[in-house]
């Protein structure tokens, strides 16, 4: 069946609801270039503008799988299970989970981004190790789930190719924040990787693509619900976003943290938020494997080094230090009541560790070490914050942004919970 | 000043007012081609569902007239006024009325447009005149209003540049229904056009762009606003287009319509919308001549014959006319109580009237004949409406639709108002 464009476009935007036919067509024929970005971009401003019901969405996210390949992971001989972040800052969770859930038996298809803005990629981090490779083929990618139960990679260009059209217009066109679309983005891609089950760590807060709680859930039970109804068991966790997650934002940065929590170590925030995943990862697909033993035991580390060295990495390799350092220090004694997420992302791209557009380059060892969070005490003279760059032009910038990420009281802050509540 | 085209999208999007740096940019950026289509076309969706403020509107419209020239009418010798209609079905008034009141002594710039949907163009019409041209050099038109104080061409490229561009690309996504965007639309081109006085005759109903009657008067004073910021004497009649207007829809069946007129003859409402639009003209350049009396002594029809052989057009070459006819006729005795005038627009376009690409070409001799129009008497077997094609292969699709448009009752209905209120 076809359309003309602009009739689609006219029933979003006089609050109608696309039909099946509607949705299929404008998705495929968009992928094949018969319906033209700048039309594409006003019905996404309608969307994001006048919503769509879950039937829309659903069929849209449908579409979406449609338009490229679907990965078959069944011969992959583990239940396979996958974890995705809507991102934040300092959110290095991917690196130390993947293979922690791997050593307990499950396979992770780990399909990975880039940052963009404020918020940090893991493929970035990732590349901070010396000869570490982010593509694989799909044939690759099935042999190391098979192999070792862990690979983190780009999505292959055969999957979803209208996502990966849909987003760059997107991301140029002011449409990025519409729920309907995120939601169907994200999971076109989870449910086109092939895997039988995935974990949603959907931030709010500050620092995260949704500031507001109740946004938030609206996408996470988008997400549950679309998984579902794709045969992918689905759970969501709402996790507070509003202060960076760790002591470390960057990318090398994050990886030593990464390898801190493997080794038994590392913040709290982040070992409980490992954990946490990695519980609901496993109860996913029915292994009954404690992951706080494999921790222990040194699995979860061998199979990060597993996955280093199949992705063509040196996981004994030296990673970058950037030299050029600032530190920003308390000007009173008291306790550090505030550290916003989003300031404390912005310096990190002013550092050099975030990009404006897709094609930037990024520097690997640019960042923010975190020397005290909401709630610990401090005296006038201590550092808070210390910030690195490769190049000290850039030091300046990112410190004005960083000390506004900074309050200080006389009595610490009311605890935030870090998970706040779990969605299936 | 510069910005970033999305930080613009987004401010729009979500319900801010533009300031006049943005606008100014994102108009003149537009223009020079490095705000993309898929970027404007997002813009003007979120403009479409979220408003503008008047100061936004007269800004934006600011901002379309600096992309290009102005046209100085100063040497024309004579008061200037022009007249703009929002378009309707058989809405000819415009070649009746130009030379009449450039016959009363003002000079009537009339930069007029084709076709397209269901409405007529009146470059269209015009050119069913043997000869006639419509493209005139800014010095050839700025002549012919010193001479004969009357043109009726397309706008040249030079005038309000942004609008072309803009204009094009809301046909094609679903943006063109956004008042913001008509009215600065309409104003840039007629204020660059250097008109001291404007007539607008906005119109609402089932032919018209505007179907309520509140959005056409929100149209009408939005337009009444820009014109008077920009010094510019205008004058806003609303009118009904529940009905075609006269008894012809077509081209060369308009101009044969527009001629009876001008001798002195012609339909009723026809002729009341002319005189009603002639005296606003004259009123809003204090000149008291009586449009009826030119008409009546032939000065009329004279300035008309001026006005054609100016342009290249014969005044006594024969008017095309279209071979393959089909009637539609009254099953039973009673009264038309009905006659749809987006049905007969939209039978006149599948007769080859009309256009549904702007690069289409017309048929001008197709078109509809009204036998009989609302509150007219009919007996069993009369004709109610005649149609006409070149290509015989157009009726049977143009008669389905046109048979939709007339309904039949025991009793006439109510007389509408043909000019509901003026705005100034």
């Amino acid at each position: 069946m076809s359309f003309a464009a602009v009739d689609v476009i006219r029933a979003k935007r006089d609050k109608g609801v696309l039909s099946d036919e509607q949705i299929d067509w404008v998705v495929a024929a968009y992928t094949r270039g018969e319906v033209a970005d700048e039309q594409m971009s006003a019905l996404a401003m309608a969307i994001l503008l006048n919503g769509m019901t879950p039937g829309e969405i659903a069929r849209w996210t449908a579409a979406m799988i449609a338009s490229g390949e679907r990965l078959d992971l069944s011969k992959v001989g583990r239940p396979t299970v996958d974890k995705h972040s809507t991102g934040g800052v300092g959110d290095k969770i991917t690196l130390p989970l993947t293979p922690l859930v791997a050593a307990c038996g499950a396979a992770v298809p780990q399909l990975s981004g880039r940052g963009l803005g404020h918020t940090g990629g893991t493929l970035d981090k990732l590349e901070a190790i010396r000869g570490f490779g982010t593509r694989l083929s799909n044939e690759e990618f099935t042999e190391q789930l098979r192999s070792i139960g862990a690979a983190i990679c780009a999505a292959g260009d055969g999957l979803a190719p209208a996502d990966r059209k849909l987003y760059a217009l997107r991301d140029v066109t002011g449409t990025v924040e519409a729920i309907p679309l995120i939601a169907s983005s994200i999971m076109s891609k989870k449910i086109a990787e092939g895997t039988s089950a995935l974990i949603l760590d959907v931030k709010f807060g500050s620092g995260a693509f949704m500031r507001e709680v109740a946004d938030a859930r609206e996408l996470a039970r988008t997400m549950v619900e679309l998984g579902k109804a794709h045969g992918v068991t689905t759970v969501a966790l709402l996790t507070d976003m509003e202060v960076p997650l760790g002591r470390a934002v960057g990318h090398s940065v994050e990886v030593e943290e990464s390898l801190e929590v493997l080794a038994g170590g590392g913040p709290q925030d982040v070992v409980t938020l490992t954990l946490a995943l990695a519980r609901e990862m496993l109860d996913a697909v029915g292994l009954d494997a404690d992951p706080q033993d494999a921790i222990a035991s040194g699995r979860a580390m061998d199979s990060w080094r597993a996955l280093v060295r199949a992705q063509g990495g040196d996981p004994d390799a030296p990673l970058p230090v950037a030299n050029e350092v600032e530190t920003i220090t308390a000007a009173a004694d008291g306790f550090v009541s505030g550290l916003d997420a989003y300031a404390v992302g912005v310096a990190a791209w002013r550092l050099g560790a975030g990009r404006a557009r897709k094609e930037d380059p990024v520097s690997t060892s640019a960042g923010i070490i975190l020397h005290r969070k909401p709630g610990e005490p401090v005296h006038a003279g201590d550092v808070i914050m210390e910030l690195r760059a490769e190049d000290a032009a850039k030091l300046p910038a990112a410190l004005e942004v960083a000390r506004g990420a900074v309050t200080l009281a006389e009595a610490p802050p009311a605890k935030r919970p870090l998970i706040l509540d779990r969605i299936s």
